[in-house]
């Protein structure tokens, strides 16, 4: 523990969140009673220093366009992809940042003096979703990003399991026939709707693969619209794995293919009234009323981490992400 | 809340538990320190009416034969399928049993005097489970019997998440291109390994078809081969989803298939290490070290009604099985 949490914390009310991503920190300042102050876009360096100096920066950064001396930051809490140690503060094998093996709150904490917690970026930014949509009870947040992981929010507080891997859905084979995943199984959910997958099996340049195959599957284009029913159809295969085994009542999509917004959405809601047309166990379900859409550019997430950043540990293990 | 509920306590140290099955009813008597006193079978009444009558046969048949007065009798658990209402001790669609809606624990406590609790069969099982099997933190039980569900066991209570449906794996789809499921999808992991549509996909008679099944893959005929094989592969499948979205530690195997003993645990147990040989995150879930096999004829679905006969409501919801 270090001397900043041991430290006189009165006066000290604003909260920091780090969405910390392959390419851009999002942060928040967030006040006592969960009102976002200030929210700020900084890029992510690359390697241990350049990812603890960015996060530093990033920091400094908020609280000087936010308006407020760092001194009254009582917490930041950091989501950052990768195996997080929460217990220790650290994060490895965040293979995107070119990170290896961080131990990233002592580091940061000794730079600012101020208490930093660290947590996987789908969990925190699970917790940010249940929080914002105000979804009391269970709900699965499921990150539909270059891959795909949920986090399970259970009475206001991640789901850890006993190993770090729940919510580890994008590597369910959902077809024994299915394309090969970067895991090395067939089928992986992740195969079907991971920004990353459907990009490589669509194979052609541009910067937005995912919106370049929706307007493609609009023009015409057969094989874009089948990796567009591939993307509901293995969404909505989480969708349904979430609440079949650990029967949350809502799942919240997020990531970065809310972009698509109402595309996506639609999509899946439909893939997920289809799949339950002939069965009368699934129709009672009614799984395609229990899905929301976050919008594009939520704070979900580093709003997560703010909240993460302000809490007390509950219990040391290793999440895995 | 019954008369005999709130009556004197005192003295009243043995917990009897029930798991009702389509044919038989499996009865246990356990003492205040968890000790098995005695434990009975009895045929299972069709209809209504039947049931009960049964219901109660079975706990008299086994105070008598384990040499103890009814009075002496605390609680009843009993574990039955179909849709239970746990806090009104109802259960509703049990189809198996000729049971359509059942006021069942106001029944029998009208007729023995004793508090009567009812819990879904597979849940009650997979309390039992983890108790008689000393598993500490998380676990699944998986039943693999005429139809394949699994519950969900964390600190020692049972997990019912939002709407009940926690550890429906059963009806998952894990291949689109799969058998038609009775429930009306496809490629459902009960299509696989459970021990109805496995007999109806082998379609010749015979007392015990699975076996059968296995006795004749074992002497080379090709369909019992790959039904086997079907089998081991959604028997995995269903461990796999289990510590993928709820993460936990262990998923301890239970059901009619259990019969099969060692053939069976080998054969998911391969299925398993075969599943991760190409992938190094599967490979690091360690899966096949963390499954168990229940003993044929263990006692645990009956141990689990006792416990759930003896605990204290949770929650008021209505779990579906």
């Amino acid at each position: 523990m270090s001397g900043a949490e041991t430290a006189d914390r009165a006066g000290r009310q604003i909260r920091v969140g780090l969405d910390v991503g392959g390419t851009k920190i999002d942060a928040v300042a967030v006040d006592g009673s969960g009102d976002i102050l200030g929210r700020i876009r900084r890029s992510t360096g690359w390697g241990d220093d350049a990812v603890v100096e960015s996060i530093v920066m990033a920091v400094t950064a908020l609280a000087d366009e936010t308006g407020f001396p760092v001194s009254d930051i009582g917490s930041v809490g950091i989501g950052i992809p990768g195996l997080v140690d929460v217990a220790e503060g650290r994060v490895d094998h965040a293979v995107n940042l070119g990170v290896k093996s961080l131990d990233l709150a002592a580091r940061a904490e000794r730079m600012l003096g101020i208490p930093f917690r660290v947590e996987n970026d789908v969990k925190a930014a699970a917790l940010g979703a249940a929080v914002l949509s105000g979804v009391a009870g269970s709900m699965a947040y499921l990150n539909l990003g270059t891959g795909v992981a949920a986090g399970i929010v259970i009475d206001g507080r991640i789901w850890r399991g006993s190993r770090g891997t729940a919510g580890e859905v994008g590597h369910i084979s959902v077809d024994p026939h299915g394309r090969l995943c970067g895991c090395g199984q067939l089928g992986c959910i992740e195969t079907f709707c991971g920004g990353g997958a459907l990009a490589k099996a669509w194979g052609r340049p541009g910067a937005l693969p995912i919106r370049d195959i929706f307007d493609a599957a609009d023009a015409g284009d057969a094989h874009a619209s089948t990796l567009r029913d591939d993307l509901y159809h293995g969404a909505a295969a989480a969708v349904r794995i979430l609440v079949l085994s650990a029967d949350v009542e809502t799942v919240v999509i997020g990531g970065g293919l809310t972009a698509l917004g109402a595309r996506l959405e639609d999509g899946i809601r439909t893939a997920l009234h289809a799949g339950a047309e002939a069965s009368p166990f699934m129709r009672s379900l009614r799984l395609d009323e229990r899905i929301e859409l976050l919008s594009a550019g939520s704070p979900a997430a580093a709003f997560g981490a703010a909240l993460v950043g302000a809490s007390v540990p509950e219990k040391e293990i290793v999440p895995h992400g």
